[in-house]
């Protein structure tokens, strides 16, 4: 399954055009004939080739693996990760139905995923490098993470159907070693994968580097992220997986999914918004951002809890393995259940932060600022914001805590 | 592979010699000829069919798993837990050469395991019922949970070995049922498995079961189980699954083998030492006791922060993901993870010995009591203590701290 085999082939636009034409669901989606399709290649992304097809009806979204890193055809890849991402949402969509796109075909050959085109929407990413957005997406966002992974967790399910789901996104080892190397690994380290174009950095990362209580921490949240396997994970939630109307948000490009800590999936979100907010004009209002995270962290929490509380009393005791197994669960432990979780995003928050400033994929989002100058100030800044966020001696027991934080820097 | 097949057989003793005739590696290590050898059936645990064959040059032992429970046939069960008792041996055999069997023959058909056989070795719960034994016993089983747990952990390997033996241990549903019901479940709740003869204890499980703390921690207890996938455990290390002379100690029985938290052996370790002490007749020095829990810690934390030390500096940095990746462990961090093990171990103790009084499973130590009475009275006593260690009031930050604790009760 891993590599290519006889049958496949790199689609091209013509390629495209005769293979929705060929699959009847799919060209009835889009209406009238093939000839008239608008086919158009939209791949911004590091890894794959993907494709919007439109027809007077409707339009699909093809994705393909290529055998490589597209960005880098040297960095080979087996391209099983269409698969995972397909397998992902078949899990999760019928859990946020309005949340994310529902997979139409997988074909296990030529490792095409075809989902719902979102030809109207925006990647949040360039919506929020390019204005004020509504900070309602990120509510939307809170819910997504809440349904996915509750739904997916011990809280929700007897044991022997988390442990088979585990089973199978246990496979994705090639994303799961990229988050592991280039998220969790490659910047506390010198690595020739990682870059950064403003000398005023390189003492940021020394200290970065020297700083011991920080790396224990690292090594502890690598460590957490390969043996938490507490829900199944989007495993890439950042601003550039999310695309966006004012009013319809859809989380895609799940393929990194696989089991791990729930924190993991918030921490990456929350990360992606502060790269946001530092990039930002200086002198822009920061309310917008900081009312993007609490709205998504309020929504995580009350609806993770929700689905909670709906599960108990169990309808079967016998077969829901958890705290409902044994009665009420109690306030305190609910509580300590989320505050740990909290605790993961803070941590992951500030791995994701690092990695997109000095490590292999940075974001765009510091590009808008005017000059050089002000992106070293405004990263170093970001840098020195994550470094609070794995010190171990930083005291955070709630949200309110960390957007104090957020906001002293 | 989960139900009899055309060609399964359960075993007889005739049956036991035609089948080792067969093979000729198992044949020669017996000697002489077929006719000559002794088979005898030694089963006495719950679930499977165990013989030995002996001849004058050696001897093996083959065991096989039945369609259901050996003491219950109305229990239907899988036959694949052989599966996993060979497949653990052969994970963990190569670290621990001298402290568990060789798996020798594994038969897929016949769910067949056949392992040498310790013919001279008396299971310990036996030999701690009639008698003092040697303490270094403890220290052997320390030295068995560090190198099997530590060599099978993130902290020894690349995170993709470990995975894809959880894929292979996450299917072993059928055991980890049991250990999640009968272990972490049913004695918190009125089960129809659950039983205890003496009216006395009655009050007991009743003020165990109303004490909401103490169900919080079991739920968090049941939930740790699942979802930390430390270490490949035994699953099922009690003192009836160790055999022993003087000077040779060997784990049996790791058809449970599952991953899941380091503390977990240790503390089922722990509480079947601590059940021989409450058993034990009183007035009889309970420092043999003390002194197996003590020797069994200490041996365990020595050996697995030298296997810790060892991994450092690693030898190669891109493919070793723990702390070893960022430069050398700190004392903090090795401390901390270690304190978590006891921690889990201290709960897992606990359920323990809760479950082997008043749940499905009981052990055979207290029956050398002289009356009812006695028994009645060194239950309850071990209750109160397996309360205390799930009590989340209870500070206990080392093992002398446990100890201390222990003998109070
Ligand atoms: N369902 C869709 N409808 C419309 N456009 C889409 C859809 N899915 C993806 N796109 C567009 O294609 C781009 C690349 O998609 P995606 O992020 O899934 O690819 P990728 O190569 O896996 O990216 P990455 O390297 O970040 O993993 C998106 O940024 C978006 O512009
Ligand atoms: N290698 C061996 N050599 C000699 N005797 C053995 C050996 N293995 C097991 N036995 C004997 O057989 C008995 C049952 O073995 P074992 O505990 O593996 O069976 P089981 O049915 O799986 O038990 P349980 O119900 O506790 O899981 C042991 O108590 C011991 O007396």
């Amino acid at each position: 399954m891993a590599t290519p085999n006889q049958a496949y082939r790199t689609l091209d636009a013509a390629g495209v055009r005769a293979y929705v034409a060929n699959l009847a669901h799919l060209a009835e989606r889009l209406g009238g004939t093939p000839a008239t399709w608008q086919v158009r290649e939209v791949s911004d992304g590091n890894l794959n080739m993907v494709f919007l097809a439109e027809g007077p009806a409707g339009g699909v979204c093809l994705k393909q693996a290529l055998p490589h890193v597209r960005v880098d055809p040297s960095w080979k890849m087996p391209l099983d990760r269409t698969f995972f991402e397909a397998a992902y949402l078949r899990e999760v969509f019928p859990h946020v139905p309005n949340l994310t796109t529902e997979c139409l075909h997988f074909d296990p050959e030529q490792f095409i995923l075809v989902v719902e085109s979102l030809s109207g929407h925006k990647v949040l990413r360039t919506a929020l490098m390019q204005g004020p957005v509504n900070p309602d997406i990120a509510t939307r966002i809170g819910q997504f993470v809440a349904r996915s992974t509750f739904a997916t967790s011990l809280l929700a399910e007897p044991f022997e159907k988390v442990m088979n789901r585990r089973i199978c996104f246990a496979r994705n080892q090639t994303l799961t070693r990229i988050t592991v190397d280039l998220i969790l690994t490659d910047p506390y380290i010198p690595h020739p994968r990682n870059h950064w174009a403003e000398p005023e950095l390189t003492p940021v990362v020394n200290a970065l580097r020297a700083n011991a209580p920080l790396r224990t921490r690292v090594d502890a949240l690598r460590l957490h992220f390969l043996s938490n396997p507490q829900a199944l994970l989007h495993g890439d939630l950042h601003t550039g997986s999310i695309m966006t109307t004012e009013d319809d948000t859809r989380v895609i490009d799940g393929e990194f999914a696989t089991y791990g800590p729930i924190g993991f999936d918030a921490g990456l979100f929350i990360a992606n918004v502060i790269l946001s907010l530092f990039s930002s004009p200086s002198g822009q209002n920061s309310s917008l951002h900081i009312n993007m995270i609490n709205n998504f962290w309020q929504e995580f929490e009350k609806t993770f809890l929700t689905l909670w509380e709906a599960q108990n009393p169990p309808q079967d005791p016998a077969t829901h393995y958890y705290s409902t197994a044994l009665g009420p669960i109690s306030q305190t432990h609910k509580q300590a259940f989320l505050n740990s979780i909290l605790q993961d995003t803070i941590g992951f928050c500030g791995t994701e932060i690092v990695r997109r400033i000095i490590g292999y994929a940075h974001v765009a989002d510091f590009s808008a600022l005017p000059t050089p100058t002000h992106r070293a100030a405004r990263k170093k800044a970001a840098l020195q914001f994550a470094t609070a966020c794995l010190s171990p001696q930083t005291p955070i027991f709630s949200i309110q805590d960390f957007l104090d934080l957020l906001l002293k820097n």
